[in-house]
């Protein structure tokens, strides 16, 4: 007999069918005993019936089992059917998990520190594996709409010669006796590869922030969402592709998890082709109407996202915004900015239930320029070479952002800390496991 | 007018279009000016006719640019149209590039060196680009084909605190002033994900390796296509999931790279759920009859693959070749072996063309045999707690394997080395571009 899914077993009522997963809870009730199988389908009610001669007595939690059995049908039972159990054997013994991962509520409930320290037996409570199910599928939605608009996936090196952008924050890698770097990002190498002649490529993969920082919103290694695209007009060519984009990821959690986001208790919103937009001036004098100051250092505080949001949420009815023009200054060498108003960037945020969660930008494509630009910053084109020369060999206009995953997954599911959506994060304090 | 792509231009004839892209070449024919232009969708020759106005006599090769023109029906013209050009736009002048880009088989007339220190601009040869393309099919093959069978995507952390599984060829990092490593594989992040409950799991991501040889089929980082899958009954079941997978991925080639395929000159096999297999002792055998000897140290030598491949392909007219049952002694600790014959794993290699692209096996699930089998290779199971304690609380029969994307790509292009695979590699000596 062929193994099937808990959640494949209402469909064959009567029949004798065969399961496999872990034992999720026990319990006995007058002379039966219960017992909640839980796979990658779901969780399952079976019962040892006295006259059964199948004894659940000698398992415990987290058992591996096999059982046969044939399904019933018990309005009681979640998901209408229950399994009458004719036989069961056990796969692997277990010891009793240090949380309960039967309990619901329990990622509220159960302090961050003890999911992450038993973070692989943690996943298995259904609420907290459900993250990484809708991060999965935040994944898949990211390639494949991207894949639908002729975009080309990469693959580039996550160990550089040099910081990607320059800066302080890499962690530094002994590379066969000579120092090297983990990539802060694949920004040079997405540009490259616009310059190659694919024109349109994206990339998903790891990136590395030597920040000593102890947020929520923070950790030193994430999964990048990158994508570069190039023979565009301006950035708003960029914005115009993210909003499909978005909009697609949070229809594709909304389809394929349903049952996730109820778990979780999370709405995926329905983006329509439209995200409103503030200029960072706008921006100013809309914070400072509430009383909130800020953008003197030609950026937003954590406070102001969270208030832009609002409005646009009241003002809009969007739980997005667009933040464009921040000034230059700020933003990385590469950036473009208006011809007529050279101290204001061609770079915008996209901010999401009071978080920023993108930052993009046209970047600059004329080789001279972005020299210019190089040593203003005090970085030395001809070290950069490998970067530079695509522009020297001729760069059209181009731009493109870059989104956290799991910064986003914590956003679409109103997680308190980025760690809750980060499958084995790192901090300082965390290297393991 | 709204961009169009060189490869849309035959349904436009007689139309005004616009075009954008890099000026691949330029001559002149008695009072022509003969442009091609190179974009995503690949080549289109542009005229300037004498009466035009239109004049390319200050152009470059790989210059930006962007025209407008009529499509005209022209038999001798590559793709049967070509654009007589009514304006023309510079976008960005460029340096003579470092080497022909236009040259005909410029991936086996270049020398690999040179390729790959101009890596940004010899990618923009259509042969060498096209590579890459062939290689962004196979990514989305393997998830899209692993996802249809109930899989889901995973990205766990490429710093660990220990050794994957132990040994020396780790690279070290400075973390935060503690060491630690780069992952060598995502191995037991895997495993944990399979006893998690999401019984299915497969990763993309970067693998390190800092081992000093310098092969034509080594790199030290490459994309390891991983997947591991619980509740099998033995290693066939990931040698069917295997075949399935490979099958899916060449087909995908076929289909979605016609093009690439012949400018590189390769084909992509069709599987149709079918590939031979032999045991290690039966290689062994094989290879003796054919007056090559090894095996004594339980593997397999580059000449031992070829032969075997060669055999295959005569014997059972196929170009990939399963060799099983290796001996337990040379591979990892967690690999599975037969109750009935220990010294004899359950592990498999998958030879293609003259080369391994694949290892796996099915591995060890008890607790206790898993850590007796760590002991006797010197690990101390306590330090690895974050693996071993989802055995401890009950793990289900499983196994997997990992594929090299771009040795994989390598065999299905016919390649001679590896990094003409490999987008930026890395090797002892280089780290950059």
């Amino acid at each position: 007999m062929d193994r099937i899914l808990s959640s494949q077993a209402a469909s064959h009522q009567g029949e004798e069918i065969q399961l496999a997963g872990w034992v999720h809870n026990l319990r006995n009730h007058k002379e039966l005993q219960f017992l909640v199988l839980r796979d990658r389908g779901g969780l399952i009610q079976a019962v040892a019936q006295p006259d059964s001669k199948v004894d659940l007595s000698s398992l415990g939690k987290e058992y591996g089992v096999e059982v046969t059995g044939t399904v019933v049908g018990e309005p009681r039972a979640p998901g209408g059917v229950e399994i009458h159990l004719s036989s069961i054997n056990v796969l692997s013994v277990a010891e009793e998990p240090p949380l309960e991962i039967n309990r619901p509520k329990v990622l509220a409930k159960t302090h961050l520190d003890k999911i992450l320290d038993n973070r692989p037996i943690s996943l298995r409570a259904p609420e907290i594996r459900a993250v990484f199910e809708v991060q999965a599928v935040l994944v898949d939605a990211f390639g494949s709409y991207l894949r639908s608009r002729d975009f080309t996936e990469i693959k580039s090196s996550k160990l550089v010669g040099t910081g990607t952008e320059g800066g302080a924050n890499v962690f530094e890698i002994d590379y066969f006796g000579q120092p090297a770097f983990l990539a802060q990002s694949p920004q040079f190498y997405k540009q490259i590869m616009v310059g190659s002649g694919l024109e349109r490529v994206f990339e998903i993969g790891p990136v590395y922030r030597a920040e000593k920082h102890e947020t929520s919103r923070h950790v030193n290694e994430y999964t990048s969402l990158d994508f570069e695209m190039g023979f565009i007009r301006d950035e708003q060519d960029i914005i115009s592709m993210q909003i499909g984009l978005v909009g697609h990821m949070c229809a594709a959690a909304r389809e394929n998890c349903p049952e996730q986001l109820k778990l979780l208790g999370a709405t995926a919103p329905e983006v329509d082709g439209k995200i409103p937009q503030v200029t960072f001036k706008e921006a100013i004098e809309l914070l400072e109407k509430e009383g909130h100051r800020c953008g003197k250092k030609g950026d937003l505080d954590p406070e102001a996202e969270r208030l832009l949001c609002a409005w646009s949420e009241k003002e809009h009815g969007s739980d997005f915004l667009y933040v464009v023009g921040f000034p230059l200054s700020k933003r990385p060498m590469y950036t473009g900015f208006h011809e007529d108003d050279p101290g204001t960037s061609r770079s915008f945020d996209l901010l999401w239930r009071g978080l920023e969660v993108t930052t993009g930008s046209q970047r600059i494509h004329d080789h001279g320029l972005l020299c210019e630009k190089m040593r203003e910053r005090g970085l030395d084109p001809a070290e950069y070479d490998y970067y530079v020369s695509v522009f020297r060999h001729g760069m059209p206009p181009h731009g493109g952002l870059g989104m956290g995953l799991e910064r986003f997954t914590m956003q679409l599911l109103g997680l308190a800390n980025v760690k809750q959506a980060t499958l084995f994060p790192r901090d300082r304090r965390r290297i393991s496991p």
